[in-house]
Order: structure tokens, then sequence, then C-alpha cells
């Protein structure tokens, strides 16, 4: 049977998507102009949250395999399809230049007949939060989020909770790692200091290096770097195991090797996703506070407290981004042996 | 009878909204992931045309009134609903960037399942086209036009070509503005030079100021400026007469006047969507060319070619645009004289 | 004399613009090629603090005088100038995107040759701050401030925070305001609530409405109400008088009549560049996160930690913002008198 | 002997930054506000385009070697660089928007006091286009270009246009990818269709495949692509050879291998730069137009009509683009052999 023609209307089912603006002021008899602008960008807002989550589920499943081929163009997809979320939210946050082409004044013209109803309760966005690897109780005003939800959302949303997130799916991809595991890599490896600590050898060698290199005041980070990368037990407030940011920190040190670039990029468009999302809070406090000063949001939250409670608090890949901190200069890292050297790169080959 | 409580999810339908998007290619049995953007970022756009029509059809309805009130806020709100339109029309050029992580072998995992669907099947945005001012005539591929849409979209867009578009109201509010018809307004001006040629003594005197700015090679527009604003028989090919581009540019040289400043903004304003339009439109054409090189459009058409053809014919607002030919250094205005300023600013009242 | 002829090069005097870059890692025989980027992206920020200053500095100068002629294009040169610091602060917001392809790792390669020189070091963008309004009692880290700067950088902070700032003369320009001193513009004016509370019948109503509109949960903002609007006793904590404010909130109010649309965007437009000054800070924060982690600055500061207590701290217009809270529903303003309404608007021209 | 202090002020050479600014309009007796912008924007623009040549040369420096090493960071350094590219010209578009808040008649201010200097002179923006592989041959305008510029800019240009451009190493880069000159890859290899053309069985399966997905109207696309892909006699008007085409499409047609990744984004870059470049000439030539209308440029051209004709021919990269048209489905596209697979990939490492 010949496939039906496809029509540009059909196919984007435009019927349902431009007949669904109902302006609660022209129900209530004072249709306020603006309310359609509120509604509209609501909804495209909603739009992309649909595509991000629809990213954000493709690139989990490739991470929850056992193993990801390096032999093949998966982790160069969970790279691009990072990376389409990037330009996604920077989009996003760009709309909000739209939504301040409305006034307070002219908010105030419809606001009132939206109660109880809050941006809030966009379980879209919750849901991505949770993906990403935002747990419950991390969440700024969880009370006052159960209150606010449909039970189906809410559903939603502790089964998101409940599976493993992009961030734990990273932290076991970066577990699996294998580079300190394989002892041929390390055959002919030369210690600079010797290993005394009871790290492998290279590790010692790094600590040695990253202490020398501290300046006056910053002492102090040694502890820090003890813990974060060579306690091996487990910390439930940890979301990266000692493993896991060690091949973080190989990852970004040795980048420029062909087989670690599309990690450092996977890593590097995390930290990007984090910064994008938070710009868009931050955006978003601000245009609230222009909107309607320090009064309650129409679902009864303290407006902007609790968006500037979020911001500080939602920062999810944070211990990724810490790692930065324990970076060292390219000319004083150790230089890795030949076996690893080739591991790394392609065969000679041109 | 107590209204219902408004909820988010409700209020936005986003059943509706989020329950738009099948597509081809799982329905064919071969699902390409990058559809789903597709679908979406498409059905973003018309979300955006939709808010786009809102507000023309709102400017529209103040702009057709026999006399828009000064002392209203009705020329402010016009100002500021186009400047609704070019910001949303900034986010919608910004959102090409989204569709460009889409590489072309992306795309073509679905692209055969989409004929003869064809962005070009948008009719929101032609009847934009229409409702700002492009008349049919002046449409690039006017016959394909034809035959890709529907009999109803047809219709709706002949229906807005049918009607005063913002172009023609624009005229109509420039042709009223009252500067040269009152008498008492020129009562003590003093031209500079003889009024020889029958014109109002102001535009005398600006003729020959502009005349002697012209540089070497640019004598020759001289000519242009007679017809452009002195020759008032009918000319169906332009779309502002010659009194309403006396209006304009008069708009344009004295814009600091207090009574001046809006109408300058919404003058600038129309120059912005324009711009904006072709940016959006030359974004475009750059886009489909990496997507699909120089093969045909899902719709058949020559697909860049298509689009590079409108970028040059589509510019709505150029007969105001091209004024700014015919300004002058501020230095060298005709002062205006006292009668006029005075009606032109507020009373004293410091 | 005839004037000699301007050529490009010499005009933008390009030998010294363009050899201004010597980069420190070169001259410590270890060239790192990132330097260069952050040698210009620096003098580019500079170049267009320089054109801020220039514009704060003209603006100025007209808010500065004893009265702002309105029948003149003064009003509109301001609000003109304020956009366009609005637009070179968003540039310079998107600047950092360019800083941003420098990694932590490219940023180690040269970073310690730049010791003890820093970001903070710049003096235009502190003069900046301080000519917009911020007080030296403000700032975060005061004491560190001091100790970072030449003698000569200092002293220029010191006088332009010794002068009137354009806070300060936009609460001077409010407290001119002459709507409620002249008893013709009240004659006919009819309260709705007895004017009890000793003040103006305009206010005693609009307190009456507002204090009506308070949902639970937000009675007590009345007292702020009184204490913003009505406590006309000098407080030096406050940068606005209780005078300035009402004046503002009536602009906000009826921003609508011609008369007050000028006013309505100036005020707009310094919460504007509060907004862009504070994304600046808070994408500022972020990068230096990402590029340094948590380490100490290169001038010795806590880093980030500075950042985020300027954040914070250096909101220059917050009183302006604030008023946002005190807004109500444009159905439910106060009608103004007749006479009031004519010397808000134009008188009737059409 | 110890290193002197670094301060911000004279490493980043602010005294000569910060003092090329003379206003030709102050000089003439009638200081005109907004040529400060003027100066400081292209001033701002040419730092950035010593940027854009400090990273095309490090480019070519690493592109002009015999042999790109696989195995080491500077495939991944040029594409990291190009990048970078993009992000400044992205900006340097968005740095328009400030140009624009300089109205029509603020320019003409003192716009005469500027002749005959125009922004044509500007001789880094040509060695630019130059050193991408723009050829004197190629430009809009050529004998206008060089009654413009000063002898030793004409020199500068020349030497660039020279040398081997970006384009050129490229191709040379193109030409040397190895995958079909070495028998072993295709050891196993098992054409579907008879090899009769002379061609290698992998480009008659590709040709084959392509043939018959070619729909109604684009048969005759079939005679350009014997041409670009397999006639490998000299053609003095392309700028890449039928066998850097084939390395090309290659890579674009299997990105997804690791060893392929690179060499895409490379690709994808040029273009995207191709696009940025375009995008700035097009907002540069409807600025220009909103600011002088059709009147000459300072420096005597025909203002828009020059920008307009190098919009068009200015395109470098434009036989990278055309490849899009001849990319196929991923589904249809010939399976490589195994030793193949093996040798753009990692050996199996898990």
């Amino acid at each position: 049977m010949p496939k039906k023609d496809v029509h540009y209307s059909d196919y984007l089912q435009l019927d349902k998507i431009l007949g669904a603006q109902v302006m609660e002021s022209e129900l209530e008899g004072a249709p306020a102009h603006d309310e359609m602008l509120f509604i509209i960008i609501h909804q495209a807002y909603e739009l992309w949250f649909k595509q991000i989550l629809f990213e954000i589920d493709s690139i989990a499943a490739i991470m929850r395999q056992p193993a990801i081929n390096d032999n093949s163009p998966e982790l160069q997809t969970v790279v691009h399809r990072l990376g389409r979320i990037e330009t996604i939210l920077k989009v996003a946050v760009h709309q909000i230049d739209i939504l301040e082409t409305m006034t307070a004044m002219d908010f105030l013209d419809f606001r009132d007949y939206l109660r109880p109803a809050s941006g809030f309760q966009s379980w879209q966005f919750k849901i991505t939060e949770a993906k990403l690897g935002l747990r419950y109780t991390e969440r700024h005003g969880q009370e006052y989020y159960i209150s606010q939800l449909r039970q189906e959302h809410i559903d939603l949303i502790k089964t998101a909770e409940s599976q493993a997130s992009l961030l734990d799916l990273v932290n076991d991809w970066l577990q699996r790692m294998p580079f300190f595991d394989k002892p041929e890599y390390w055959a002919s490896y030369q210690p600079m200091f010797p290993a005394a600590t009871g790290k492998h050898p290279f590790w010692s060698d790094y600590s040695g290096i990253y202490t020398e290199s501290l300046v006056e005041g910053e002492r102090q980070n040694i502890r820090y770097f003890e813990t974060l990368f060579f306690d091996d037990t487990a910390h439930p407030e940890r979301r990266l195991s000692a493993r896991a940011c060690r091949a973080a920190l190989f990852i970004m040190l040795y980048r420029g090797f062909p087989l670690l670039q599309a990690p450092f990029q996977l890593l590097n468009s995390l930290l990007e996703i984090d910064e994008q999302l938070s710009t868009w809070r931050y955006r978003h406090v601000s245009m609230v506070t222009r909107m309607i000063g320090y009064r309650s949001g129409t679902g009864g939250s303290s407006g902007r407290d609790y968006l500037k409670g979020a911001l500080d608090k939602h920062y999810i890949f944070r211990e990724i981004a810490a790692l930065a901190s324990y970076l060292i200069e390219r000319r004083r890292l150790p230089v890795l042996c030949r076996e690893l050297e080739e591991r790394l790169g392609f065969e000679a080959r041109s």
C-alpha cells in the first residue's frame, strides 16, 4: 500500500499545537493581551524540555551498557547529543529576553487569574534535573515540592530519581577506565618519586608534583587531594568515587591523546550543561525580581528566595568541576611510558 | 460559583503540546533519533509565529483607527509590541543553532519519509509576511507557492493579502501627520531659500541644503529626491506616498523632540524587523546548503535557490530604509520656528 | 590649510593598538600560545570600559543640570546612551565565551608568569561601579581592594566615589518631579479614601488599594510600604529618598502617558544595566571556577569567593528594583484628574 | 635576578590602548559624541582580527608539516583553534549590535571628517581572507582594492596571497589521507557492483548507490559527481583536487569512527567559519544600508554594493560545503571491510 503523502500541518499536528492557548483572563472576561505570550513561552519551554529529556534518555541508554565500544561511534554520539543539550539551553536562556518584554504592570493584569498554578509545577524540568543527577535530598525546598505537584507527576519524578542518573552512569564509566589496572601499560614506567604511599607509582609522582606547585596559603589543599583521589572507601555523600576522580583527572591531564579526546569533551559538556542551567536559573531569579519584586509567587512560594536557594544547591556536576583545582602545568606532567602512549593513540599510520 | 484552581499542566494544555510528536521514521519502522528534534523545533517555530501574528493583529487594530490619540499610551503600545516581535525574531534566528546540531547525515536518515512536506507549507509564516506588507506580486516563486499549499491555507493568506497591511497602515498614519497642513505651525518660519519650486518653504530649504551636501558622483541622487518626496501623483508600485515620505523624513530628522520619539522608534522597529527576518532567511539558506547541498528540497523546490530568491525580494519596509540616503547633518538642519517647536514638545513645566 | 587625508590605520592608531601585546611567557622563554588571547581579550574589555565611562560621563553631565529641559532631546539622549551601555554589556557577557575556549590546562601554561597581576586591578571597572553608584562602604573586600591597586588608581576611584554618582543624580532628578507639588494638577482630584493619614489624597488612595490587594502572608509588606514611601526623614543608608520613591512609583504606574515614557525607559535601563553587570559577574565566577577550581587567584585573592561576594553586594540600583513589589493592577489604579492627564500628555492635535 | 612583579596596567599596556582615541570631530572643533564609539569599536575589531590571524598562523604551522602525527594532540589543537576562531567571529557579529546604537543622524555628525578613510582599509581583514584561502582573482572589486590601500599593506596582503593558504593546506592534508592507497586496508572488501568504471571498488559501489538515491530532476547531478570525485587531471579553478574530495567525502560518511572524528570536526569548523564570516558581511550590509542608505561610502566606494558583491564571492570553503549534495543515507553506506574498520578505530580495549 503506498504511503500517504505527508503534509507539513498534519506532520507537526499544528491543530493541537496552535489550538492549545486559552487565556484565563479571557475566560474571566478581562482579556489581558500579554497572557498569550505567557502561555506560548511556557509551551515553547516545555517542548524544549521534552527534547532535552529525549536526548538524556538516549544518552543514558548508551552509557548504561556494560562497555561502550571504543571502536564505534557511540561515545561520539554521547558527546554530540550533550552538545545539543547545551545549545538548547543557550536558546532557553536567550528566550528569557522575550519574557522580559512583559513588564511588571502587564503581568499584574492577569497574574491573579493563574493562582495557584506555578512554574514550579513543571514536572518535566524536575525530571530533567533528576535524570541528570540531582537527588531528592539535595533539592532546595523539598516539602514544598511535594505539596505542589500532582501525584502522577511526583511518581514520574520519583521513578526518575530511583534510576541510575547520568551522573551515576558517568561515575560507572569512569570507574571502568582501564588505565591503571593493566600492568602491561605501565611496564616501563619510571617513577620519579619513591612510591612510598602505597599508591600507583604514577599517582605518587603526580602527588609530588602537585604538592610542589602549591603557593603559600594553598598548602591545606593537599589534604583534600588525598581524600578526593585516594580514599577508596564508600562515601554516600560523594557522587564520584576516588577511582572515578582519578580517571577524570587523568582524562583532563592527557586530553590531547586521541583516545581521551571524546572522554574529555564528554566531561566538558557536563560542566557546560551545569553552567547553562545555572545561568538560566540566575536570569530567572533576576526576571522574577523585576516582575514581582519581593512578593509571593503565584504558587505561594517565597518567589525569588526559592529560586535563589536552588541556584546554589542544584549544581549537579560540581564534583567534576572541582577537579580543576588539581590540574598542574602541562610541562610538569609525568611522562607516560611508551606502552601507554601507544594505547592512547592510533598506531602510526601516515 | 468559585473558580476552579488553575494547574500548570492544564493551563498550558501540556497533554496536547507534549503529545503531538509522531515520528514518520518510527511509523516506517526505522526510527531516526534526530527526527524528534526536527518535529519539535518546527513546532516551536510555529508557536512563535502564532505569537507574532497575535502581536501584529493587535498593532494593526490600533493603527487602523482614524486617529491615534497622542494623549494615550496607544502609540507606545505599538512601539512596545513591535519591539517584542524583534526580540522573538532574534531568538528565532538563534534557534537555528539548535537545528544545526543535526548534521547532513543525521537528516538523511529520515528525510525521505517526509516527502512532499516542506517548510514552505508554513502558512503562518506566509500570513506574517502578508500582514506586514508583502504583496502577492512581490513574492518570489508565486506559482510554486500556490501549488504547495492547501486551499484553506491559500484562502487565509489571500484574506491577509486583501486587508490593509501594517505597511499600508503606517503609510496612512504618516499621511495623517499634521505638521505641514496647519498654517499656524509655520507662522514665523523664515525660509533661507526662495520657495521657487512651489514646495512648502521648509522643503525648499531642505532640498537646497541636501543638494549642497552631495559629494561628487552623488549628484544624480537629486532626481530621486524630487520624485520620492514631491511627486504626489499616485504610483501603484510605491508603498509610501510622497507625503508619507516627507513625514517619515521629518520624524527621522527631528526625532529628538518629545512628540517625535515614539514615531521614530516605530519606524526604527520596522527596519529592525525586516533586518531580523532577513537574517533569519540568510541563516536558513546557509543551513539548508550545509544540510542538503544543492539538492532539491523535500517539497520539490530548488531548495536554496528559492530561499535566496526570497532573500532579496521579501524586504518589506525597504522604502523606509531608503530614506536614510536623504538625511543631512544635524547642524545643517533648518531651524524650526517657535510655534512648531512648542507643538513638538511639552509645555515648559519644570 | 587643507585638512590632511585621514587614513584608517592612522585614525585608529593601529600601530599602538596592535603593538601592545607582549607575552610574559615569551619573555620567560616558554611561549604559551593562549597568552595572546588572554592579553587581547582583556584589552578588548578595557576598550569597552573606556566607552562605558565615556557614556556615563556624558549622561551625568546632562543629569547634573538643575533642570532637564523636557522640550529638548536631552532626556531621550540619556535613555539612548543607557541603552548603548546595556548593549555593550551584553557583548561583554558574550565575550566570556571566547575566554572559555581557553581550558584550565592552557591557562596553567602561563598563569604563574602573571603573578601578582589580577583582573582585580582593572581600575576602569572599579571607577565604572563607583560612577554608577557603588559606595566604598558597600564594596566586598574593601581592604583587599586598597592593597591591590596603585595609588594613582586608588585616587581616581576615590575621586569618582566623592562625586555625585548616577544613582545620586537619578535620586535628585526624581525629587525634582513636580507632580505632587503643584496644586493646580490636583484641583479636581476626587479621593476615594479619606485622607486621614496626612498623605496627599492620591497616596492615601494608593495605600488603600495596595493594602487590599495583598494576599495572605504578605500583610507585613505594608509596614515597608509606609517606610519606603512616606518616611521623609533622612536615612543615610538609603539611596533614594521617600519622595524620589514616590516619583519613581508614579512613573512606573502611569508610564503610558507620553511625558512619562522616557522617564520609565530611563529607570528600566538602570535595572537592565544592573542585570547585565550581574550576569557578567555570575558568568565570570563560573568561568573562574572552571579555570582554576578553588585555588587562589593570581593576585592572591580567594578567587571565586571574592567574585561571589561581589555578586550579591554590588547590585547598584536595587532600591529601584524593589519598587516592583509595590505595583498594583492597571485596572485598579486611581484615576487621575483631567488637569494632570493633560499635563502628562500632548495637547490634542490630530 | 628576580623577575619584576607584573601589574595589570603594564601587562596590558593600557597607556597605549586607552590613549589611542583621538576624535577628528574634536580636532575640527565640532566634537561629535558618537565618534568615540566609532573609534573604539573599530579598534576592538582590529584586536580580534589580530587574534584570528594569530590562530590561523599557528594552525597553518601545524598543517604545513609533511605529516601530522595522529598519535599527538596536533590535529585536536587545530580543531580547537578553529573552534576559537568561530567563537570570536560570533562575538564579532554580535558586536554589530553596538554599532547599530549609532543612528544615521549620529553618524552624519562626524562622517565627513573621516574622508577618505574607510573600513575597506582594514588590511588585517584582507590578510585574514587571504590566509584562509581567498585568491586575488576571486576578490570583488579588485582594482578598487589596490587603489585604497597603502603600498606596505598591499605588500602584506600579496605576501599572504603568495603563501599556501589554509584551504591549500587542507587540500594537501586530504590528499595525504592513506585510506585508498594501502592495499591491506581493502584485502577483504566485497564489492557489490562490478568495478567496471576503473574506479576503486569502494567508489564503484558508492557511485552506484548514490545514483539510485537520486529523485526525479536530480539525475543530472551524476555528471558533476563524476567530475568532482574522479577527474584527477589538474583544474586550476578548483581548490580541492578530486582525490581530496574523495577523502573529504569519506570523512563525512564515516565520521563516527574514532580516527575520523577530529578530521570531521576540522572540515565542519571551516564551514562554520565561512558561515560566520558571511553572516558578518550580511549584517554589515544591512547596517550600512540603515546608516547611509544608498550613498557612497567614506572611501568613495558604492558602499553597500561593494559589500553585497563580496557577500556572494568571498565564500572560501564552498567546495567543501558542496560535498553535502553527495552524501547518502547511513543505512545504505557500503560496509567497510574488517581491516579498515580496525584501522579507523582503537584496538579493542574495553
